[in-house]
């Protein structure tokens, strides 16, 4: 397995790679969700490049980027175990020289959810996604259904921008009790990472309410909200229903629906979703 | 010569051209200016290709996009003549889809000069450059230096963007009085098209002056916008002595500055600039 931590480094290997290449961006910190990417990719293409960075410009400026969880020796073992072929792992000086000044940005799908808790969130996403998608020229990249407003805007960019790249979404992988992984869940205290699966529940929730034919969406926020309520250490940030194209709130299901919700525990702020319908 | 008009094509049969690929950006109505970028691509490289699409986004709502001059037989003509192997021609369909909504921007690069007078101008210009780089995968990609802000605003985004190519600025083409090629010249009456070279000599005195050690912009500026304002038609718009690279005004100039300015004469906006100095 090579680490290369420069550009011009990897943009030479990157043409003596076979084709297709895959390619999983990642923040590091890895868990079995980054894992089944990898996988993905390494099933799908002849080389596999996985990238560590920590994206300082998707951060918000009282968000927790310095705290941010980074191991990256257990991160490269994990990728080794793999069989991943090369980790490109910049420095912010490699990614974000002095005087850096260019911004792509993805304007409608960005604005509610995350993107209104985070305003400048998918600006950072979006531009050190194009920054990679250019060094790495991947055939194809990988994302997580987790994030899936990120994998949308990301989507949309690389078709908007007519980038030679298939974007892959991959589903959620969640521990044994339904909380989705991330690498956020590290910071739940014993009590809080208890509670967690809350989310999930209310995720199941709407699903069986939905196969019981309600579409009213207030409703199931509203059954979902009461859900999640019960428990004393979760805050809810937002719940959406919302058309899974163009993110736009629903009143009444038709014929499908993206539920997604951020709950906040303390300082640690987590996201899941599911969809609902075709 | 062959003719393309749609973004899978444009993609299908760039793979197979010759490696070098020059590539030259127009919003056709061509020029001599337009051609020396040609001919310079065709020197440079094994394969050229030409776009030719007036690109909407770049254009603010008052200004010139539907009497922007169009004339594609005159131009293929011309392309053909030069030699050019492929012209890519998309319509506004093509290239901006219903629901296109990705922007790339270049931040401070974009807020003096010509993105003073024209705010969403540049917004447009680095996010058609991004898609046609995209589409066409030069390895070379032509720009004139009458724009020569634009030019630098293109560098500076496939620098930052990582983009794999080379973006090669060209001299500036004149008539024979001076007046630099540009294809809002048909625009000009008579009168106004004799005053118009006072734009060039305004230019060709700041180098004067420059060469007789004359540092102070004040003053430079000052003696230019004298003899611009001699000519009774001539409605100076902005001059401007910036540093080359970052486009801030100088008070002194040091070592190098770029003259530029932009006059109008009725409702034509003429622009022109001038380096001084290394």
């Amino acid at each position: 397995m090579k680490i290369i931590e420069t550009v011009p480094e990897m943009k030479i290997v990157r043409f003596k790679l076979k084709e297709p290449v895959g390619f999983v961006p990642t923040m590091g910190y890895l868990h079995k969700g980054h894992l089944s990417l990898v996988r993905k990719a390494k099933a799908e293409n002849k080389s596999v490049v996985v990238s560590i960075y920590v994206n300082p410009t998707q951060f918000g400026p009282k968000e927790d980027l310095s705290k941010y969880p980074r191991d990256l020796q257990r991160d490269l073992a994990m990728l080794e175990k793999e069989g991943t072929e090369i980790v490109f792992f910049p420095s912010d000086k490699e990614m974000y020289p002095e005087g850096y000044d260019t911004w792509v940005t993805a304007d409608k799908l960005t604005k509610p959810l995350e993107g209104d808790s985070r305003p400048t969130h998918f600006r950072g996403v979006t531009t050190i996604a194009a920054k990679l998608f250019n060094i790495v020229q991947p055939t194809n990249a990988y994302f997580g259904q987790k994030d899936a407003q990120q994998a949308l805007v990301i989507k949309k960019m690389a078709t908007d921008l007519n980038m030679d790249l298939e974007v892959i979404v991959c589903p959620t992988v969640r521990e044994p009790d339904g909380l989705a992984m991330s690498s956020r869940n590290v910071y739940l205290n014993p009590e809080q990472r208890k509670s967690a699966p809350v989310l999930y529940k209310s995720l199941l929730l709407a699903k069986r309410l939905y196969a019981e034919g309600k579409k009213d969406t207030e409703k199931i926020r509203g059954e979902m909200a009461a859900l999640i309520q019960k428990e004393p250490l979760a805050n809810i940030e937002y719940i959406s229903i919302a058309n899974p194209a163009t993110l736009e709130e629903l009143q009444t299901i038709k014929k499908s629906a993206l539920v997604s919700m951020a709950v906040k525990y303390g300082n640690t702020r987590l996201i899941d979703n599911m969809m609902l319908g075709e």
